[in-house]
């Protein structure tokens, strides 16, 4: 491991982090509030930031390992350091509670443990819905559209902070990659923004809420999120970005440069749109059997929670944990599927559902005609066996770890489908679970020490698709 | 498709059937009770059987979907016949039910519809338990067994009705692997019968539990299960036979030709022994922590409890649904590890765990030093990527396939927890749920009849290995 290389690009980190806080120093100062609490914390982060730069690396190399290394220790360094805030503000006087939000925020769940809203200034809120911005397209990809690094090194930062199963570059260099990313990612937050104002939003709740539809978190100005503002314009404008948000970034770099068509036969967007259309039917049909909602009421709720949840931003309208049965279930399977490869959503991600099934029909084929080859195929070429197999074991290693979590969180006596349901709400970085205490009108505040941190770890090893953070569990990464 | 040979198959399927029917006749003949129902059932079975054999088929040659597609339509139509015996009896008077009740009996699952067991007679009470021990090893294995077929074919039956990854041949004869595997397996049956009888059963009680143990199944003859016998000897015994029929057999067949020690270091079996271990001492201090249990009697409940769900058999002595929620969630991960491959236990199977964790292992080493290689070892000996594939691809569908069958159970308005459960217990072919209703103290009445069929397909799916049953529905199956 080139440990002064990964030092560099840590102090790096923690320098962008600390100057990003500006921006909420100038919002809390926009409302005449302290700037104290953001001012500390740009000291915790800048000190050491410059410190980790000093040593000169002797090479400028970085493998693949190395790449983990750092997204899954910047990651946790800068959830450690982006708590500070709500500590120094006394907005959150518990650390962990801190902690866990903050890493809810980064990972962009939106899973909270707020519970009072009003006692919040306006500077600290803004930093916590910031921080989905800012984990939605990646802190490190930030660095790379930034600073000059050479391509071939920081392709594999990139890797390992992207989601997905394959990660392209867009154009040769990675940095161009990166800010184009980038760019698309502050126009459509600014275009929203702007369509939230004219529904009649403030500028800085249009903003936030921007942010956090951005980022596909689901942290929300307000006690009761989306309700509050009772507006089913806002509610469908949210859903339309939400699901804008959770769709392979590619797609619209690939229409910027014209190939409209390309883009618009998309196998995976296809697919995304027609899992969307299904679900939103099926939830629909129950509302209306069973809870006696007029069509176009159903509908409406029906579309904006599925796309919540299938964008994993998690924002909520109506408390869908006492809704039939069904529907919680379907939204229990959106969970696990998620957004686009290359969107700022969680989950497994649509295009590996799409592998894994294609796969299975193959094999299936395979049985009939062994004599055969069946290639799996997207997007009119062929998937690589290597793909198909990181596949397979992505998804297999997923649902171990919900398990796994699931198990931890009922030690301390949570009920099965609450466990299950926040165990695979936090992996997949959605926010409410599908329980009452758990769900779009409860918060995660009961949780207790033990569990809110075990939580924490499933968010990260959700947002940054497992290998990042096992990485570092392994001794094998620490030996010479 | 060799149509004509899959017939005479099918048929000879049907003949055996209807030849086993002649000993819970007999039973019943004992107990002065009215063979008609069995007769009734018998010629159902043998006039399609004999007009199946009518055809003479052109050749004998089978390829793989062959056999897939015999196994598949096999268990079908045996478990649509061996229904009848309970309808007829009038034990169980709708269909649904004794079909139910029968798929639960052959693919040794073990959930029940029944609440009132003094109403049934003793032969159709041996017929239901006896189905266990005809599905445990497989009515396929067993035809193979007793009847002269060309080796190369038969082969590929035998793939298709006994789980595990890695079907091998115990001798070069498919036939005489067959014969070694039932004389195994009737040969530890009698044993368990013996020992049963000593610890105080009455022989038809003992006979039937041994029955029900040697399939991995979980039907007694008791409403309260083993917890009616109150004798903790008989507990022990039950949990030892328990855990040795979810020991592979090969090791049985390894121990009678003198290679004991290649027996005792098999990897599967360690780990499996290891789970059981450390499984019971988590549950059984959780018990002596929260329940206020002691020492002792925590040890035996956990030891037992553990037993009967790795094992996949399901008896019940204590209600687990009442315990601490982590000892229902380490209940929940046997269910999906279920038994070693190559017993009559159900499950993901062990070997495949432990496959995905060494995979897993393997990539990330593979992060940390991309040139090298890193083999999947099991035994010594390398595990092909085929293997590893497959292992992957059973694992992801299992998971997607629990999914789905715990959304379409909720249309019926059941509970997450609930739905949850039974459809991993059914697919796992343990036998109870981890919520009251379902749990040991419950049973599977309340189901609609939509539900029923749908954890009737679950188990099937299960018991087969999802393939022989997802053949018979994909449209290429059927195509010249």
């Amino acid at each position: 491991m080139n440990y002064r290389m990964i030092c560099r690009v840590l102090g790096m980190i923690l320098l962008i982090f600390a100057a990003l806080m500006l921006l909420p120093l100038i919002a809390g100062l926009c409302y005449r509030e302290t700037p104290v609490p953001f001012l500390k914390t740009m000291a915790v982060a800048a000190v050491p930031g410059c410190l980790l730069l000093l040593p000169k690396p002797e090479k400028n190399s970085l493998v693949a390992r190395d790449g983990f290394v750092i997204v899954g220790l910047g990651w946790i360094l800068i959830s450690l350091i982006g708590a500070l805030p709500f500590v120094f503000s006394g907005s959150l006087p518990s650390y962990v509670d801190a902690f866990f939000e903050t890493v809810s925020g980064l990972t962009t769940t939106g899973a909270t443990v707020l519970s009072d809203f009003d006692g919040m200034p306006r500077g600290v809120m803004f930093w916590r819905i910031f921080t989905h911005w800012i984990g939605g397209m990646g802190v490190l990809v930030f660095l790379m559209a930034v600073l000059p690094m050479s391509g071939e090194h920081s392709m594999h930062i990139m890797r390992a902070e992207v989601p997905g199963p394959n990660v392209g570059k867009l154009v040769p260099r990675v940095r161009h990659t990166a800010r184009i990313l980038y760019l698309i990612y502050i126009a459509l937050t600014l275009i929203e923004t702007f369509v939230l104002c004219i529904a009649g939003m403030s500028f800085y709740d249009a903003l936030l809420h921007a942010f956090s539809t951005a980022g596909t978190g689901g942290f929300s100005t307000m006690a009761n999120s989306i309700s509050g503002f009772q507006s089913p314009a806002i509610e469908t404008i949210l859903a339309v970005f939400m699901i804008l948000f959770g769709l392979n970034f590619n797609l619209y770099y690939l229409i910027l440069i014209g190939s409209v068509r390309k883009a618009l036969t998309n196998e995976e967007l296809r697919d995304f749109l027609l899992l969307i259309l299904t679900a939103v039917l099926v939830i629909a049909a129950a509302l209306c059997r069973n809870l006696g909602y007029g069509i176009r009421a159903a509908l409406h709720d029906a579309f904006f929670n599925v796309a919540t949840v299938i964008s994993t931003t998690g924002f909520g309208t109506s408390d869908f944990t006492q809704w039939p049965e069904i529907c919680k279930w379907v939204l229990i399977l959106l969970m696990f599927c998620g957004g686009c490869a290359g969107s700022t959503g969680g989950g497994i991600k649509m295009s590996r559902i799409m592998i894994l099934m294609k796969s299975a029909r193959a094999d299936l084929k395979r049985i009939s005609r062994p004599r055969n080859v069946f290639r799996v195929q997207m997007d009119g070429s062929r998937v690589e066996n290597e793909t198909i197999r990181a596949t397979y074991t992505f998804i297999s290693l997923y649902f171990v770890l919900l398990l796994v979590f699931s198990m931890l969180l009922s030690f301390d006596g949570t009920d099965i489908a609450t466990s299950f349901t926040a165990s695979l709400s936090c992996l997949s970085n959605v926010g409410p679970g599908m329980t009452q205490v758990i769900g779009p009108a409860g918060n995660f505040a009961f949780f207790t020490v033990r569990s809110k941190l075990l939580l924490s770890l499933a968010m990260l090893l959700g947002r940054l698709e497992i290998y990042p953070i096992l990485v570092l569990f392994a001794p094998r990464t620490w030996r010479r």
